[in-house]
């Protein structure tokens, strides 16, 4: 394992420390236990919180800022947040009207954030974050994984909530937007948990995983290595096959936000590539690819992949998707 | 070799169609030759056009845009554009006010948009960038190779060319900031460039190219991994030896940008973790740091490694940095 660190056991607060110091007129750090808030506390809003394993970045604290989230709460590499975390990060940015969590809906990070729910003394609800459609139940996970379609949860939720609407306004267009939206990712190569100081999973030179999870979990299946159109063909075909099923399927034409995300390890070169196949093949289907995101948001270490993301959009969508945002990981419009 | 291509000889095409697919308010795409403009012509300013191999994404054409690029000419990977495509590129962007060239010294590209500005029927000038500190001369070089530099000369010549600065003001604070700029980067593995199918050089798992360049050519030295503070200790040490030698180092506090890039294969964890050592290091030597941007600015295809740059900051420069831009890559106030 060759990896930029110091001593395993201090990656997590040195990285958090370089990360709040780089971006210190956004977000403001606080250790044991660990969470991060905006430096400018917001008022008279729901406050969003999100976090999860570190290991993801930018997720989730790199989405913290005016337009998004309030606070994050980083675990340990892959490892869940624990109910401390919230709890502090809760007292910290609670402003009168409640408290929204964003979990992706892994079993630890399900259980501790509503262990921390449950000690709440606000106002709460909770947006589970599901989109993966590539396996139902998986290592971690009872129910389909939260994945990449998280941080377009996050910035419709976060944008929502700085008009002041309410938390069960925040929490239903939450659910909406996780309802419409459907990821699966593929892998060329593992990613390498520091404390592991190995590969996550073996594979060879001339396989992939498709629908591999974003901590090395296992996919549908172990295929052998072919040109990107057919493994991009089939990721395009998982996502219409999802929606078919769920009867979201467009009989017209209809706008499509399409993320494109590296796992960590991909160039930007190959992400377009897929882009641009994927935008055509859901052409095809009635999907007007009227937005798009393209690179690494949702990362899996130093994984070698990536996942397509599609969300259905509708007005309400798109008008908190097109709302300016400004934070580390994602700025436009101010 | 796996990679998310088809035909190796259509990677440039189909991701150039992906990227200007994504980002068809900013870019638009012109094939054969093959060059980025912005899609919506600027008028009386001085055009800024930089270009050069492919593989560095997002360089060049992720800084099309308002504050920045007018045009970019992508070679092949890591191979020089033609004068063919700096050409037909000036041809679509000149607006009266002259051309200036932002070019990163390597033979092959110093060599083409030379042959381009003799061909030009506009006035123009060129920047070159030599930012890396690491060697003089080189695979491709004579003199110091361009690097992550370049992006931060790009985005202050872009600043400047907005406000109908000419031609001369452009290329002089172009220079100027090139002159205050030095990086020095490490590689923790090769890249594999796909025409090659095989990694660029060789290199152990318990080995670091220390100074290597963004094409995987040579560094200084062929190193032992060891705990990343050592190995930024030594970077910075680069840097601050460099100042000295061109008489650049400040005497009192003084305030700088530092940029820490990720080569492609890095997490972002990693490159705030480098972030972190590194700005407790400058700050040991008289250097503030005011300005700081972290991730994937100038990569070296799938390489996992980092460079460190640091800009030693004047009124202007900050002026220039701070001001909007609006890119696929960087984005602000705007």
């Amino acid at each position: 394992m060759k990896k930029f660190i110091n001593k395993v056991d201090n990656i997590l607060v040195e990285s958090l420390s370089g990360f709040a110091k780089a971006h210190h007129d956004l977000v403001e750090l606080h250790l044991d236990p660990n969470f991060l808030t905006r430096t400018n506390k917001a008022q008279n809003k729901v406050a969003i919180i999100s976090g999860g394993g570190s290991g993801h970045e930018p997720l989730h604290a790199g989405y913290i800022g005016y337009g998004m989230l309030d606070a994050a709460c980083p675990g340990h590499v892959f490892t869940s947040p624990t109910p401390d975390q919230m709890l502090m990060a809760a007292e910290a940015v609670h402003a009168d009207k409640g408290i929204l969590f964003i979990v992706k809906n892994y079993a630890g990070d399900v259980m501790n954030f509503e262990m921390a729910a449950e000690m709440l003394p606000f106002e709460h609800a909770t947006v589970l974050t599901s989109d993966d459609c590539a396996v139902v139940n998986s290592t971690y996970t009872t129910g389909r994984r939260g994945v990449a379609g998280t941080v377009i949860v996050e910035k419709c939720v976060g944008s929502l909530a700085e008009t002041g609407a309410d938390l069960q306004a925040c929490k239903a267009l939450g659910d909406k937007v996780n309802h419409r939206t459907a990821s699966i990712g593929v892998a060329l190569t593992s990613c390498t948990v520091p404390a592991a100081g190995r590969a996550t999973f073996d594979i060879s030179d001339t396989e992939i995983e498709m629908g591999v999870g974003i901590h090395g979990e296992p996919g549908r299946r172990r295929e052998t290595m072919r040109p990107a159109d057919e493994i991009i063909g089939d990721c395009v075909e998982a996502i219409l096959m999802d929606f078919k099923t769920r009867q979201l399927q467009p009989s017209k034409k209809h706008e499509a936000l399409l993320l494109v995300n590296g796992f960590g390890a991909t160039p930007l070169m190959e992400l377009y590539l897929i882009y641009n196949t994927a935008a055509k093949l859901f052409n095809l289907h009635n999907l007007e690819i009227s937005r798009s995101l393209v690179g690494n948001y949702t990362t899996a270490l130093d994984m070698a992949g990536a996942s397509i993301t599609l969300c259905l959009l509708d007005d309400e969508i798109k008008q908190h998707w097109d709302s300016p945002v400004h934070t580390a990981a994602l700025r436009w419009g101010k």
